[in-house]
């Protein structure tokens, strides 16, 4: 086929000289035009930088996370900070890949309990707690970050809502993004990260493909945070709450998606050589050669823009906008900054964000 | 870490002789419990089924598609049992894996038209409309089976939302599975497919995880299903009612999900080399050695256990029930039948659902 799926679209959307239709812009040609202002500098202390072992190529395999900020997931992103620059991971592997579930690396060790590496000393036991945040003015703010989101279809947002109950299911569809999130009665985005409320006190941050979160053993535990894992698949959002999320994969996914999976119980490799080994993990403070990243602030004008795209794709592939998006669909997107060193290999969520 | 994030209940899930917790059953004991009743045969007329070439270590890469029965997207089934009599994906590729998304195949040729792999003749130029069934039947058939799904929080369905509309978001999340999506007023599970419905006069096959469809050109081109994509990533609702919609990987998953992702636009290869070659593609009546397959009733009384399951884990893992579920976390269970020759290598979506 001359034109493959999509090929057309996203040529077009990347090619100035392509002709230009008559339809609105594509959620990357938003992203594209977004200016500067709009892009917030993610710090380097707040990166996770996960070296696994060349692959089979002698090529380089980098994962760059993101940190989830104050006031989410403190207690175990200590821990994260303490076991980087304690080098734990270093010489650990990748032991689990589930197919359309996670991808989970930290100690192999199995069976035996004594033979489990040794964490540092200092780790603190986070109590479940901490998997949501319990104050009225997060509440507030993801309400206020909702109302914010301008998406054409939302009528009045949430206000109006409580204020003119729906009549019919039609009605209940009014505003597409976030109230009709059948995970908690609404989600938003805030400081650059999807989050849910109950609308009483509680705000928590959810699981999207690429979110990173924290293995556990059996309730109460909690997971120290030498045990994490990635989303590869539809977004388990019956985890939210459930287990701590800590961050994003910001570039390199690939690398872990495209792992083989296992063929042991729910994807764990049966064999030490199935296993890919970690050569490090370090902050990002640590690592020298280190671009600068910047995220689509989701409190700007481009963000709104381009959540209403996602919901709504009337650019010339499209001949029905949906009028609604689920909250993972709208990955915030994130870049190097353009002072940085050019990109040499992998795939960032920049590339993810080119679907059509 | 001896217990890793999920092993511990993965394995009580599959162990009868664990220690039996409090908790109610979890999805996966669900099904191991269903009565055979609860299991509908798959004909192997509607199998598509895709020999890849072997992987580097010399081992057989079958990915196997349930296409989609009547009345769903007959013209480009119709056009894709033409392809495989015709024997034509026989020596074409896999040629786009894009991250998060979408893997393609099909004729590798990229930039001129002229030498594109003839089509063989008699296929159907299909119109945008099939994209959707327009049947005020199918619309309440659709409805029934939403109110047929006993789950846990859902009151009474959706006639008593209508009957009484919600004054608050809480109120809106009754019932947490499909008046919830954000893509559709309503969507359920019909003849073991999960569909969405405008509530007026149409309704549609929804894209998730493992979807397979059809790629095309700009519209108002709808494709001829030479062409063929499934989602590997977040489910692209977007798609829906855009595109054609015409099956679901059943086994192999792991042979598409996992092959190195492309470097080019929207994840093409960018040469020859990179592309997996596609041995051959033959309806399933025409492959031997084919055991049987069953998917779960979408009808039966074990499927709305599962469901209720997937949207409230009360098993031992989890603290807190979600309350709610996407459509397209409630895959539709698949397993060979117990008189087929043992399974000797590869992942069945039934891995996929033994996910904690």
């Amino acid at each position: 086929m001359k034109h493959p799926l999509l090929l057309c679209a996203a040529l077009l959307a990347l090619s100035a000289a392509a002709p230009a239709p008559t339809p609105a812009l594509a959620p990357v040609e938003v992203i594209a035009a977004a200016p500067a202002a709009d892009w917030a500098p993610i710090a380097p202390s707040d990166l996770l930088v996960m070296d696994l072992a060349p692959d089979a190529k002698g090529a380089a395999r980098r994962v760059v996370i993101q940190l989830l900020p104050a006031p989410f997931s403190q207690g175990w992103i200590g821990n994260i900070r303490a076991l980087a620059a304690a080098k734990w991971w270093d010489g650990t592997s990748v032991n689990r890949v589930q197919d359309g579930y996670v991808v989970q690396w930290g100690d192999p060790d199995g069976e035996d309990k004594a033979k489990d590496k040794p964490l540092p000393a200092g780790l603190k036991v986070v109590p479940q707690t901490e998997y949501e945040i319990t104050d009225k003015s997060a509440v507030e703010r993801v309400q206020e970050a909702y109302r914010s989101l301008r998406i054409s279809r939302s009528v009045e947002g949430l206000a109006d809502i409580l204020a003119h109950p729906p009549k019919t299911l039609a009605d209940m569809r009014r505003t597409p993004i976030g109230d009709l999130d059948p995970y908690g009665p609404l989600s938003s985005f805030w400081g650059g990260w999807p989050v849910a409320t109950d609308l009483d006190t509680h705000t928590w941050p959810i699981h999207c493909y690429g979110t990173v979160g924290v293995g556990r053993d059996y309730p109460p535990d909690t997971g120290s945070g030498a045990e994490l894992y990635t989303v590869i698949g539809q977004a388990p959002r019956q985890l939210d709450r459930n287990i701590a999320v800590v961050g994003r994969v910001i570039e390199g996914m690939e690398h872990l998606s495209s792992l083989p999976r296992g063929t042991g119980d729910i994807g764990f490799y049966k064999t030490a050589e199935e296993r890919t080994t970690i050569r490090q993990i370090r902050i990002g403070t640590d690592v020298p050669d280190l671009p600068r990243y910047q995220y689509l602030s989701t409190e700007s004008a481009s963000f709104a823009r381009y959540a209403d795209a996602r919901a709504n794709r009337r650019d010339a592939f499209y001949i029905r906008p949906a009028g609604g998006v689920d909250i993972c669909n709208v990955p915030v997107p994130v870049r190097r900054a353009r002072w940085a060193p050019p990109k040499t290999s992998g795939q960032s969520l920049i590339d993810l964000i080119h679907s059509a």
